[in-house]
């Protein structure tokens, strides 16, 4: 890659790229749809939480989830977008992700948004790193954490300290969530010509996005460590 | 009752009353369980909206209830009490309500939404005329319109136009719906002393507490005019 004044990636005729607004639209569109999931997910779980602190605790973090939405809402019509326009491509996707993975209870629920943030979380940090501005400080800021970690890891934590079953249980679970969501991404990005583009540009190469993919699997490992499921 | 400097009711002796603690704890932790059960009931028909755009509509209103349900936990912290043990005493008769006025499509779901949060508005806001500062500045701002209502009246309106058969089914359900709420509200007083002395001390005597009785209901009346269900 040609040296240039800014950390924009640029092409072989040391051209600086910049992402057409169309390919941001699809991924301010998928990222928004994830939040609009995340908050239903969140809702569903909260109404079945064991307790009124804990369903407080998840209504709030659905609450933060809406907050990211709006943000995004707003920034997609700067684009001259409607986000329901922008989102409407990845219904399909997300909700198939989602229907595949239905947790059986309120464990599995907490081990998927856990699992499923950090993975989000991760590979949209990657993007954002050379996405333009002020797009980029929008993604790292809806990505800021809900406070689902810390309720999350404490919960499972006590949950399988005593149950080796239900440890085992889980440490399947999260394996199996991994594969699903590359499946339906895999999905995603072939149907969309622009954002395949924009991956393959932004990360340099086929090779860069190997090894953002080597390193997606590496920080979901660490995090199944961190709940206790390695 | 003694005129005074403020508008504190005063009791015969012409000192100035306060509501106790114990009875503004109360008071809120109401408040807060049904901003919360608000939130729930809005993500549940946020699930089963019509489109997109009115899914997001509904998301985002319940992530503003879920914006004053923290105000609310936040001012109940600072009188030393935890949300979750202020709202306990009104979970029942809440949930109660909710579940003997389950909503059976999308529209009754919406003209409950507007009548009950028009309901909660107009009680609150009258007894906020007498609440001690800050808790009566609390109680005007979590009460600020989350948009449902210009939201609903919309929807509402398009359905019924062409069906009387609708409207019909919709005013009907209108009605049930105050019933409901104050079969609801008086279990609650009946079984909370503090609460009851609340309001007695707080509207002056019964006949004060009659009044409101046949404001809240002529409210509701013009609401349902407003639906197009007069």
């Amino acid at each position: 890659m040609t040296a240039n004044s800014t950390d924009s990636p640029s092409d072989s005729s040391g051209e600086v790229w910049q992402p057409s607004d169309a390919a941001l639209a699809d991924l301010l569109g998928a990222l928004a749809y994830g939040e609009l999931s995340a908050f239903d997910r969140l809702a569903e779980d909260a109404r079945t939480a064991p307790t009124l602190v804990t369903r407080a605790a998840l209504a709030k973090m659905a609450g933060a989830e809406i907050g990211h939405y709006r943000l995004l809402e707003e920034h997609l019509r700067t684009l001259g977008v409607a986000a329901e326009t922008a989102m409407a491509p990845f219904v399909t996707a997300l909700d198939g992700y989602h229907r595949s993975t239905a947790p059986h209870d309120w464990l599995e629920s907490l081990v998927k948004v856990y699992l499923g943030d950090g993975l989000a979380a991760d590979f949209y940090s990657a993007v954002a790193g050379w996405l333009p501005e002020p797009t980029g400080s929008l993604v790292r800021k809806v990505l800021a954490d809900t406070g689902h970690g810390a309720f999350a890891e404490r919960e499972v934590a006590a949950a399988i300290e005593q149950n080796r079953q239900v440890r085992d249980r889980l440490a399947l679970w999260g394996r199996r969530l991994l594969g699903e969501a590359i499946t339906q991404a895999q999905y995603v990005v072939a149907d969309r010509d622009e954002l395949a583009e924009l991956f393959v540009r932004g990360f340099g190469d086929m090779s860069g996005i190997a090894v953002l993919f080597k390193k997606l699997q590496l920080q979901h490992n660490r995090r199944m460590g961190a709940l206790g499921l390695a």
